[in-house]
């Protein structure tokens, strides 16, 4: 730029030069590169380019919808009486849905979902969480003013950590994260401008976490910046284990004693597939360790209905709840969020269904158990079919799919293929996953996506296909990983 | 912070003194201490507490279905077709929304409108909107591949300013917004740590933009950062005005000179009522002007499913055009948006009806124009009775509402009163604001939350309230204001 604070008249204003440098830092690999060219795949299938295979299997994103789950029925009949209430005189909808619509509506603006919500969220929804959250707990009480609605998980995320992103240089503020990790979380934290800060999660037993490698890890970080936020997923993405409650308490007493705010993605919570793995809120384990504790850290947890049995990605519905958050912050928020006007109104009102879901006796309540269950039961066949098969290939080793939807399998890649892809300036992983997309139709996500030890390979691949599928493409990886194991040896 | 980087072990992590302090700079007034109040007196009432009025009247937000306007029956019936789709069996839908619905299903992963969406918005959305552009332009081209949809234009225009957001201390973007101005743009620049550059815009020239006033600025804000981006309301808020085609064009020869970013908030597209005033878009200008600007000038524009006659806040769907924005930008922009995954599917589907309403011969079509036309009928009755009232009291004086749906008279308020304002804290427009609200119930958003002239006094009413409703608060206002003057003259 000149002198005189002009920007040059020739050219364009805004270039990757010109333009802001943190997003230019963003790295986001779930829909990187592999899935622009599995979406160019289908294009060429679609105009019939000859493939070696007929379709492309996509499990790279965990958006169960897209693979042929089927929404909940009760969730979409009140859905669309909210959407269009003369359907309330319509004798096909429940008794049961049409009190949940007019619950809703009556809590809108106008009565009508069209309108803005309150920027935190329409408060019955919120007033059913935290009962929801209360009933979940064990009876821990739940204050709807610490409720939040949001759009997706993934906007309270980005919320919490852009209020706790300050000071400059070596006072910056260290945002400790998972690797493996969910790439928002590195995606935020370089958009923010904070710095990352890794603690590595143990695969050799089972992606579970160290105290002492969270020890580590903050030793380091305090070397050139404030760590500030320590943020877990669990059940974890993408790497399928279910914490155990000691680990959790573990957790939350490091959390206290080095003085770090706790965000807990706890947004596969009803996703536990595993034998003697259960699932733990951390608010719920917090309030359990006595006032010492629960009078004083600083939690923020997170929830959507983008998963678990529900699986509506599309509608970005979601909560977080705030703990210990100082009461000044906490107006600071509800203003950080106001600016933005509110959350979407039918993601808020799903919410609702999903935290003040059929009783029994209601007349939606067998139909909305029978699809859930069979929801989750099928998952969780699914996540044991995965590490069974994958385990059989020699040069895979797979940790069991405790929970949430995901495989993080480690793969052996031979140092003629690593070369290979070197040669062609891309991660090892990312090398193999292209040439499986190329070769079977398969699309994965690469590890170094996520994260992982230096020398180490993965990819991360969803159960989410139907169950005849997701073998097909167990299979077709099996053969696959042969041939290329063959071929760089 | 102690010297070795480690935070105090007493208190909390989080606190208004170690947060980001750009949030802190955030100010936000549509949803501010005048709303709260508001609320507070609703809950008063229905508790029974005794005021001088009966219902508080909402007059400070753009929300058209919480002022009782009714949705459009076409969209709504497609939507619940989209949420439900066992109702594509139903006979009480006409044929055009169950083809409409059955068109955006085949567009969504697994035909569920439950699935995530590609980040810049269903394919089928896109191109009906870059069609929609086309035809609203008369024919000039418009490409879906530059078209993203967002979370409400709100959504937009803030991930538009970030990607512009560069440069530390004298080199920081200036963002040039007028005064006054709609609060999300000031609100966001803060956030952003960009620099909020202001023009002011005419009253005495109905709200019009002077070209000599936007020079000024630009040389003024020069000297302490680097003005980038320049952004339009039209038709405007909070100030009603509609830009005449001769200031649009002078507008982009003049970013074209200075080399500005241009941001043209269009969502109010629909909503021109005054005689001789008429909707241009900066897109149409921009290429009716000829190669020499139409290669040249950088510009997103944003529109929303939230204005207009549609008023569907709820679903916070949106969209924005981009135009000769670079492409290594443009895919750092596509990288961008689907770190936070996608809009909003709902809303999406519900952009596509707008961009894509019925058409003559359709069965929904004679319904659709009748209700379309008696909003915006009722808008147009509405701009003129309050114009009208408002101007027949002594000490208030009010533009014409030329668009959009607000109205910012300008109040003479009496020294005395300016002084009791002053020794309360207060801006002498919100303590003009609190007064009105605590005395009649009526809520209207004080100038000062906009931006104003020093020195002079404004008040934002939207013109939504039903037209007999409408018809008591002015003149309740009228009542108050000369009470007002009396009682501090
Ligand atoms: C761990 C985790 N957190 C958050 C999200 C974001 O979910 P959403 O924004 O759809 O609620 C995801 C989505 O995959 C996730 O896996
Ligand atoms: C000028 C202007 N731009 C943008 C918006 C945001 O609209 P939404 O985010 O609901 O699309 C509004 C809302 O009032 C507005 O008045």
């Amino acid at each position: 730029m000149s002198e005189n604070g002009a920007l040059p008249r020739l050219g364009k204003v805004l270039t990757v030069d010109t333009m802001n440098p943190n997003v230019k830092k963003v790295d986001y690999a779930v829909r990187g590169p592999i899935v622009q060219r599995a979406v160019q795949i289908e294009k060429e299938l679609k105009e019939g380019v000859k493939k070696p295979f007929e379709e492309v299997i996509k499990a790279n994103i965990g958006d169960a919808h897209a693979m042929g789950q089927q929404p909940i029925t009760f969730f979409r009949q009140v859905m669309a009486l909210c959407t269009y209430p003369q359907l309330l005189d319509d004798n096909k909808f429940p008794e049961d849905t049409k009190s949940r619509a007019r619950r809703i509506l009556q809590s809108c603006g106008g009565n009508s979902i069209g309108a803005y919500t309150t920027s935190q969220g329409i408060d019955c929804v919120r007033h059913d969480v935290a009962n929801y959250i209360q009933r979940r707990d064990g009876g821990i009480p739940s204050d709807p003013d610490n409720i939040y609605l949001t759009t997706g998980a993934s906007d309270g995320i980005v919320t919490i950590l852009k209020l706790l992103t300050a000071g400059e240089g070596r006072t910056r503020t260290g945002v400790m994260i998972s690797i493996p990790q969910y790439p928002l979380y590195s995606a935020s934290i370089a958009e923010l401008g904070a710095v990352q800060v890794n603690y590595y999660l143990n695969e050799e037993k089972c992606w579970s976490l160290d105290i002492s490698e969270l020890q580590r890890s903050l030793q380091a970080a305090r070397e050139h910046c404030i760590p500030r936020v320590l943020c877990i997923i669990n059940p974890g993405n993408p790497t399928g284990q279910v914490q155990s409650r000691q680990c959790i308490e573990d957790v939350i007493k490091f959390a206290a004693k080095e003085n770090l705010f706790l965000m807990a993605d706890e947004v596969y919570q009803d996703n536990v597939y595993a034998e003697g793995c259960e699932f733990h809120s951390f608010k719920k384990v917090l309030f359990e360790m006595g006032p010492e504790y629960s009078s004083k850290v600083e939690l923020a947890s997170f929830h959507s209905t983008s998963k678990c049995y529900m699986g509506e990605c599309g509608f970005r519905g979601g909560y977080m709840e705030v703990i210990n958050m100082d009461p000044e912050v906490k107006a600071q928020l509800t203003k950080l969020v106001s600016v933005r006007l509110c959350p979407p109104a039918p993601g808020q009102a799903l919410m609702d269904l999903v935290v003040n879901s059929p009783q029994p006796g209601e007349p939606s309540y067998q139909t909305f158990i029978k699809e859930r269950t069979a929801i989750l039961s099928a998952l969780a066949e699914k996540a044991k079919l995965t590490e069974e098969i994958l385990n059989t290939v020699p040069g895979i080793s797979c940790n069991p799919v405790q929970g949430a939807m995901y495989s993080f399998p480690c793969i052996a890649l031979p140092e003629r293929a690593i070369n290979a892809a070197k040669a062609k300036g891309q991660a090892p992983d990312m090398f193999y996953c292209m040439k499986l997309l190329e070769e079977t139709g398969i699309c994965l996500v690469p590890g170094s996506g996520f994260g992982q030890r230096e020398g180490t390979y993965h990819f991360r691949m969803t159960i989410l296909p139907p169950t005849d599928k997701l073998k097909i493409l167990l299979n077709k990886l099996k053969e696959f990983h042969q041939k290329f194991t063959q071929q760089y040896s």
